[in-house]
């Protein structure tokens, strides 16, 4: 394509410039975050071709716009946007829930314009332009969730394209997608999050403690719960139904757990910790994990 | 030391023998293991210079006898021990609990013997003889819980012994460390392995699912749903009151941000998700975690 327009330029928005300079899938890759100070350190990094002080800018002319912020500033930008876009460029996104964004942009975006909302299943606990690399998205898998009348020949571009960043694709529905997310990503959020703030605030344990012997368990949520906030905060403002939802199955397995612990019921703790093994072999299996112990971080 | 006795001859075990060897810390290495086959193939990893069919030629004459079996079994081991264990020799443990450690091993040491339970904050999610090596201890803390009347000198040369293996060494009391490792080490564990049970049994969303986009959070979560099952089951009989204790706490904050998705309180879940990436920075400063994206493992 001629011209590929980023809009947010934080870690998926860089590393989706980085894939797709690697890939030579774009003739112009166009930058725009609504922050100067992130987009002047884009600069910096230099992922992209063009940096635009206005998000019009950016988007003109582009065959390929993707959203990359959080999604609770998805309806600003597309009114933004909007009027700037060229007909028949696909309009997309990289936001961890989709339904709330088709919502919230499916309203704004022009009837020659296609949308399709786009998840890749990718990431790192760290954020902003400098956090972003090529291989970021290699053998891992990207969502495309496409509305009802999506061209699918659209759909298959923006397919080849993720394809092109070293994704592998699929394709699903906005609302399975989000419960399936919501299992897989935003409940371990949460949950990883809450422990680690109440190891924090535990007031017969220092926080000293807590740091010293983090390698016990503890610290594997904390790489999690480094993730950014304002994303994170976004994500459960946005998939609310499905996260409690799963967090309500999590709570009585969790209650039924308190329950054998409580009563010293060593067979159904066993039974559990038995069946969970397969999965991470499984994980392993395709490829989604190394199978190196402490994934491979032993060395001190 | 001219004989030091390892009872139990899995990843601990294992992995004890090989820093012993690389620190030229005794002259003979003597292991034992009720399981035939784990001798039978920790002998043919070669990590202990001799290995006995009863458990109380391996603990004769050794001057510290460290057992590295799940907690359960100490009972059984110390009766089995105690009528071979030398005059001034050292038992040691490397369990997980160390109240319920005191309570089960104490009555069975004889009086002549130094009791001084241990721990190492180190491990990985794998099981067995061919799990060790030598780096284990490299650089994490080892923690030992002397009991009233602990002979000072013994003590000292415990902590050598585990400063030898590559471990810094802090010594505390047996029921501040359960409450301590009951926050970074049995309640991560339990919640890890509650959360791959709940995605297991989930109707909505495949296990293929799960699977094939575990790397959205998820997969953190099974590495440690993956650890040994015997040994874990123990740790939650053995230790049930302080990870009661700090679940209660757990599941206070928990409702507290159910409450948050629920009612669309952005501010509370960008307040707790800024807060704790400051304990993941600190874990990182002082080398108790890998600085990398993702541990490390960004490649697929």
């Amino acid at each position: 394509m001629k011209k590929l327009a980023i809009i947010g330029l934080g870690l998926i928005g860089s590393s989706i410039a980085h894939a797709a300079r690697r890939g030579k899938l774009a003739g112009e890759i166009a930058g725009y975050d609504a922050s100067a100070d992130v987009q002047e350190r884009a600069g910096t990094v230099g992922f992209c071709d063009t940096l635009h002080a206005d998000i019009g800018g950016a988007v003109k002319d582009a065959e390929l716009v993707i959203l990359c912020a959080p999604v609770g500033a998805y309806k600003d930008i597309a009114a933004a946007i909007a009027p700037h876009l060229a007909p028949g460029a696909i309009l997309s996104d990289v936001g961890s829930v989709k339904g709330a964004v088709i919502r919230d942009l499916g309203p704004h975006v022009p009837r020659d314009v296609h949308f399709i909302p786009a998840h890749p299943i990718a990431g790192t606990e760290f954020s902003g332009p400098e956090a972003g690399f090529a291989s970021l998205f290699d053998g891992r898998w990207a969502i495309l969730t496409p509305v009802p009348g999506s061209d699918p020949a659209a759909v298959e571009k923006l397919k080849a394209f993720w394809q092109g960043l070293g994704s592998q694709v699929d394709v699903m529905d906005s609302a399975h997608h989000d419960l399936v997310l919501a299992i897989t990503s935003h409940l371990p959020h949460l949950i990883a999050y809450n422990i680690v703030g109440t190891a924090h605030d535990l007031e017969q344990v220092t926080e000293g403690e807590v740091i010293k012997y983090s390698a016990s368990g503890f610290r594997d949520f904390t790489r999690i719960a480094a993730s950014d906030p304002t994303m994170w905060r976004d994500v459960f403002l946005n998939n609310r139904e499905a996260v409690l939802e799963v967090l309500g199955r999590f709570n009585e397995d969790l209650s039924q757990l308190q329950r054998a612990v409580h009563n010293g019921d060593g067979q159904t703790l066993f039974d559990l910790f038995t069946r969970t093994r397969a999965i991470r072999r499984a994980i392993i299996d395709i490829g989604q994990d190394t199978a190196a112990p402490n994934f491979g971080r032993n060395k001190p």
